[in-house]
């Protein structure tokens, strides 16, 4: 990848694809950084947070003179998008995008440009950054500053794709680490997928009633559900097999502690919970 | 309540006493204010911080002069401090206490009060404030300021002690709400109780090659699971009927997200994470 881009085209320009825009500008990463977006008044929101040099509902203008395309859409949305780009942008550009989920997005969208012929290279990633909160006025600069992005090659990828793939990411101050599609959907279903449906579950088992009792514990714990729901129910349904088996998982330890509590059995019980807090400690803070 | 107390004796100068002991000198609520520590390494740390005049292992020495006695020592501690300091201090004194669980520390300290004969009077308190971090050092004169403090009165309580006990968390910069022990425990087992063995369950769930690709989302979910695993064992022993009813309606959402997973149901797993978040929405981030 040169060290500046002449055109980086940005495919949905929310919390995820405005702090790309917001860093690859502060970094001087391209000469122009093109937004596209759904709507005149989304490309407005676009151009009032300074992530995009110029928006535009035009996808197809928007990546004819790419060096790198990265879609930044729902998970449901990504593939499609991936391959509108395909059709349109120099041979020679890099398509990437950030969906929450690799599997599907990876073999959709390789499917799509085998029947293409010729297309331009594609390797999946996963930016593990952003929080609850979407659309442009949310982005920040140093969104991805020192967060992990996943990549995600296939048996398809060629090593230079990869390569580049790495080093747009690194340009905007992330770190990167490689792994499988499956892999990657297999993890993410216990440290995100998981975390949010049972965020969910909790904030809805509680009553009404108790609200005013809730401390940052409870704040803490359910903070994630307040994420969009539509984009959530497509990553929950694109990543159905891992999602079952993590909450598999989840509920055999949830019967550990209520098997713990229901013998009074406290020696157990603080076997179980310092199981828990040795593995949450391993994170920080 | 007088303006200022002669003497405030805190028993147990962990995060929650301490934040006391900072909040009372700060506020100037008491001449002179004693702590009762475990040892002398505790009383080191509790002078240190700031947050007592005075340290002593002593609790009849401390309590003999105190208008108020409370005590912030584990669930499982709180009564049998409560009622030792009945017998030493004044009878013109009020008792109250920290403790996570009402329900049992009331119980039991009021059949020991009873015993006593003539006793000072004692209104038991809960309040919602603090995190997992524990000890003095992570004592805050402002960890109770706007804070809400759960007073307990049961149909033993003098109406003049309930005032006295609200008055005094008030003078510290909470808000006080009455409510029964039992009423308090319900709540909390959803607010407080569930989530942090949910919270434990999902970091012990979580495979130690995933960590590396948590974020905020993880993190935030599962924090509260860094909490003192032998205070939580005996918090949720404690309130073991009403925890393990939480978890039976937490169970009963959790099958109806893993049933419209199982189905491909988008339209009610969005509805089911509409709910979530809707209800997640009334408290603030």
């Amino acid at each position: 990848m040169p060290a500046t881009l002449k055109r980086l085209a940005i495919i949905g320009v929310g919390l995820i694809g405005g702090s790309i825009g917001l860093a690859a500008r502060r970094r001087r990463l391209a000469e122009e950084i093109v937004g596209v977006v759904r709507s005149e008044s989304s490309g407005r929101r676009a151009m009032e947070c300074g992530a995009v040099d110029s928006a535009t509902t035009n996808l197809e203008t928007a990546v004819a003179k790419a060096d790198v395309v990265v879609v930044c859409t729902p998970v449901s949305q990504v593939a499609g998008h991936l391959l509108q780009a395909a059709s349109a942008c120099p041979q020679s550009a890099l398509l990437t995008d950030a969906g929450s989920t690799k599997q599907r997005i990876v073999a959709d969208t390789e499917a799509g440009l085998a029947k293409l012929g010729a297309a331009p290279s594609f390797v999946g990633s996963h930016p593990l950054a952003g929080d609850h909160r979407t659309g442009p006025e949310s982005a920040r600069h140093d969104l991805l500053e020192g967060r992990r992005v996943v990549v995600t090659p296939s048996e398809n990828s060629a090593a230079d794709a990869v390569d580049r793939t790495q080093q747009f990411w690194r340009s905007l101050g992330a770190e990167t680490v490689e792994m499988s599609p499956a892999d990657h959907d297999r993890a993410l279903s216990h440290t995100s997928h998981l975390p949010h449906l049972i965020a969910a579950a909790v904030a809805t088992a509680t009553p009404s009633e108790a609200l005013p009792l809730t401390a940052t514990g409870w704040r803490d714990h359910t903070r994630v559900a307040a994420g969009d729901p539509a984009l959530w129910r497509d990553i929950l349904l694109a990543n159905r097999g891992y999602v079952i088996a993590a909450l598999n998982e989840f509920e055999e330890t949830i019967g550990d502690f209520r098997q713990a509590i229901a013998d009074r059995d406290g020696e157990k019980l603080q076997h179980l919970l310092d199981q828990g807090r040795q593995r949450r400690d391993v994170v920080g803070d």
